[in-house]
């Protein structure tokens, strides 16, 4: 168990210090240019964005990384210790977010004094997290789609069998791509909510309107680390101990931001934006569960057509991955108008903060996702047989469906942030209306929704070359390497990794430049208002489209692990070969362009409104 | 031969009856009520425009129906004279189109004095649209998916073998899909955009803004006449005389343009922005023809690809399919942005009109299509050999390429009339604005957005569901009827034929209904300028969903062709059977689900048009 540890912990940090010295070089040229461009303040926010959002990152997936083997440890004492090991490592990771991204804000407002010079913060953790949640992405889905086409359909070895030779890169990927991207997805939308708050409260609300924010920020880091103390599984039901912990946070939290909403103002009209907040992360949670949990309808089907093949697997998939947009999308449409009704644009700002405050939890429950994945690997790998094999099973079913509401709530805080951030671009700006009437902003619109599919389509690409290098390297293994499949030989791992880390860092600099070359193309040539039919039209398009990737991957992913739980035959059958299909679709799409999208979203946002005033100044046509 | 096409004929008779009946029953009901919400007027074009929809898609089958046995034959004899057959025949069905449209549009007005009142015409247009493409997607698809998967894949027939039981239901498939369905889409956008081109003409130009649009239309009509006398084959080279035919017509249609605008004006500038759409429509073409020909690097990449399997042959179909949005939609803001420069608000009416100039010579690109492929399954159906077949063979390949080219139109047809009714809506509300930094219109338009998703969902689990029903039905007849795989015993057609058509009348009224209803929701609770952001919203999403999946569809379609030409082992392998699971993949994709978004944005647009001062008066929070 160690030596698959050490081997996991080698190619995780070999991966993300190639990935941090690329983005360094990347990130301080960047950083020059915008010294020259817009100043030296936005400059030093923009390197200390990226710093912190890096430093997160880090700490999060070292933390997982040492959580996997504890946790495979304690599993083999006991199912509940090992549950506590997990939640209690994903938790260090979801404070350290918070923490940091709390203390990032106050600090730099503290020294600049101007909450809008704080923009450059967002700038530089959403590219830190593009970054990651592309290259991530890339690295773990090509991996994964190599070892599970040759190793489980042509090979017919079990997931995370030693003999795959893709399978330490998968194990990296894991770590680099869940804990990592969801990480820094949610800090930088964490980072921008609390910026774009602070931006319209002060200049609405005054020295209050920028302390809510804070505090309910604040609020939010208490109730989680509360809450951590009671997850406590009875009974071996970790759904209901984890799920259990995410109520006592979210009432907590409404506590907390209610008593602070009332000494700050007096009374309780900015608390109700953020109660909707709060409240919609519940309801988004449980809407994610139905569509992409075994339990319920959706999955289920998907199941039961993978009988009449993979296209029909693929084409149920895509439907219940478009049909799961709906309801997400008309709840946040919801609370935009709620929040806005109770106390206008500040509402919708809080509205994201109070979405937002509940992120330690959410990314607690995240990374306990991918931990105890890793931990079963390491079991598994290790071939340790029973109570330890079989407790992790049971914890591992519940954190799949934790990453998939965990990486809608991602996307959903990036959304609300952006909604707070249009209002914070208006306001910098000093447009009093974005005209949809005005074809240059319906030029500026289409442009903007097509992005997402631009971007869709770069990553998509991306993982399908290095996962088909991937088939082709583990296919020459197993042809060439003499008694590999019988286990008297050791496949070489080591070639996978590189495959992996050469794909994403190839991958992963074109999404980027595309996403901060054009908004400063739009805005110099069709101006500013232009770029705010950009930043709709990304919003409406983004929001859907991810919702869709993300939600569909994990239901095929489940529908899979359903008839491998014996459904329809189970293993071995045309209908689990079927189903493997729909599931590595479903791969880039959940960890790849599905995570990414709402970053790019952030970016593009962020982008603009730092570089309103220049277009204003400069724009060709306008 | 004789006996095929009474089959095909008797099944395309019997669907069209069944939907007609259906559509006219929900037709009837819903003139009634508009007559007493909207007043007699609008009620008595609606049925107008629904009839003339009707007429015009049934002119279209039976003129396809009766040219597919006259090519079959004619091939018989030579390539031209097939080639000739197919061209004659595909221009009668864009002529009795067009005709029909500028007819209906030029004689309304005649009795109503004034373009307000033809909305209902382009209300009726689109409604019947909607049940032609959505019954029609679902009925050829699940049928092709059931000839197929079972046919080709489990039992290793040829397409189109007499044994598949299915396969009378796809040929039917292929009339009315293909043949009523971009018959009626292009009909209805030509409305609309025409509609819209008279409302701001007359109110910005008086009555020379009025004729002119119709002068450009009737400019396309006579080009599309006499460029038809053009379409001549030498040396075999059916492509080259068909585009040939095309640029033809273009180049006329550009000239009458002109001169049209040179008399009625005095000066070009309103012709500029009919020039801007003209010239799309060419470089439309060639986008989707770089996109979806095997002649090109993105549709033999996924056919390489397939050698690494089903899920990387759709990954990268996906891939690609995003990908080829992104051109057209560049194009389509450019052109709003420059007609708008050229001549205002009806600038972009005109570049609507000048797109839609040539819908006859597109119509009869389309009709082309399934004319040859019917002929050419009718010749393999009656196991006709030598010359003949290769002879179909080779006009087939072209007919894809055109089915897809106008398809492609098609959609952008529908964006151009929508951004033109855009404006028209906006005229008709009275707003100055529709200003998106407007909480209520965010949330409109993030809910319009976010309706072409639904419809998707709900049109690919249709499709999937009859597929499903159908491949079921497939092998059970295969298993039960003794001789039947031997070509001793007959299958049952009539079953299939069935499944197909009760598939399309279930599934097609829900969308309808949804996308009549939530206009009319969001417009009396959110308000007016709500629907303006649902009209923009929805805009945003239909162009590149509705791109990507009919192009995705037709690459995947021809990446397995490439492959049945011979190419990485041909018909037979891994790598066929992993592309024929894209194909059916992007089955449901081109010829249902994207094929129909853009009719459904059409309607939301008229709808919400219709209903603007309803709104106005009666909703709840504006």
């Amino acid at each position: 168990m160690v030596e698959v540890s050490e081997a996991i912990k080698l190619g995780a940090r070999t991966y993300l210090d190639r990935q941090f010295l690329a983005v360094a070089v990347f990130g301080a040229a960047l950083t020059v240019v915008l010294g020259y461009v817009l100043g030296v303040f936005a400059a030093l926010t923009f390197a200390a964005g990226a710093v912190l959002s890096g430093l997160s990152s880090y700490i999060g997936v070292i933390v997982a990384i040492n959580a996997n083997i504890r946790t495979a440890a304690a599993a083999q004492r006991d199912v509940n210790e090992a549950l506590m090991t997990a939640t209690r490592s994903g938790t260090v990771v979801g404070m350290s977010l918070a923490g940091l991204g709390l203390l990032g804000v106050s600090s730099l407002y503290l020294i600049f004094g101007d909450p809008i010079y704080l923009l450059g913060l967002g700038f530089g953790a959403s590219l830190i997290c593009l970054f990651a949640r592309v290259g991530g992405g890339i690295y773990t889905k090509g991996a994964d789609i190599g070892a599970d086409l040759v190793g489980k359909v042509e090979v017919g070895i079990p997931e995370d069998d030693p003999r795959n030779p893709a399978v330490i890169a998968d194990q990296v990927g894991d770590n680099v791509g869940d804990i990592a991207g969801t990480g820094s997805d949610v800090f930088q939308s964490y980072v921008m909510a609390l910026v774009a708050a602070m931006i319209l409260g002060v200049s609405t609300l005054g020295p209050e309107g920028l302390a809510y924010p804070m505090a309910v920020a604040a609020a939010g880091i208490v109730s989680s680390l509360v809450a951590s103390f009671f997850v406590r599984s009875r009974n071996s039901n970790a759904q209901r101990a984890i799920y259990g912990g995410m109520y006592v946070a979210v009432v907590l939290d409404i506590a907390i931001a209610a008593v602070s909403c009332y000494l700050l103002f007096g009374d309780l009209n900015q608390f109700y934006a953020t109660l909707v907040g709060i409240v919609a992360v519940v309801l988004l949670a449980w809407i994610t569960f139905y569509y992409t949990s075994a339990n319920w309808g959706p999955v289920r089907e998907i199941a039961t057509v993978s009988r009449t093949g993979p296209a029909t697997n693929v084409i149920f998939g895509l439907a219940r991955g478009f049909e799961s947009t709906v309801l997400p999308v008309v709840v946040s449409g919801l609370c935009v108008f709620l929040s806005f009704l109770f106390s206008g644009l500040y509402g919708i700002a809080m509205l994201a903060v109070g979405f937002l405050s509940v992120a330690a939890t959410l990314t607690a429950m995240s990374a306990y996702g991918p931990i105890v994945d890793n931990a079963k690997g390491i079991i598994e790998f290790a071939r340790v047989k029973g109570e330890a094999a079989k407790a992790m099973d049971t914890l591992d079913a519940v954190g799949n469906s934790t990453k998939a509401v965990c990486k809608v709530y991602a996307i959903q805080t990036s959304a609300f942030a952006q909604v707070a951030m249009f209002s914070a671009f208006v306001t910098a700006t000093g447009l009093r209306v974005i005209d949809v009437t005005r074809p240059p902003v319906t030029t500026g619109l289409i442009i903007g929704g097509m992005l997402s599919f631009l971007i869709t389509s770069q990553i998509l690409r991306a993982v399908g070359k290095s996962a088909y290098r991937m088939i082709e390297e583990v296919r020459r293994q197993f042809a060439q390497i003499p008694g590999l499949k019988e286990g008297k030989a050791k496949p070489d791992y080591k070639k996978c990794v590189d495959i992996s880390t050469r794909g994403a860092l190839r991958g992963m600099f074109l999404p980027a430049a595309l996403t901060i070359v054009i908004p400063l193309i739009v805005g110099y040539t069709l101006g500013v208002e232009a770029v705010g039919g950009l930043l709709a039209g990304n919003l409406v398009t983004t929001l859907p489209l991810a919702l869709m990737m993300v939600q569909s991957g994990a239901s095929w992913d489940n529908a899979k692990k359903y008839i491998e739980a014996g459904n329809f035959g189970g293993v071995g059958t045309p209908t689990h070969a079927a189903a493997v299909v729909g599931d590595m679709v479903g791969d880039p799409f959940k960890d790849a362009a599905g995570a990414s999208l709402d970053v790019l979203m952030n970016l593009i946002g962020v982008v603009s409104t730092l570089f309103a005033s220049s277009f204003i100044a400069y724009a060709l046509f306008a």
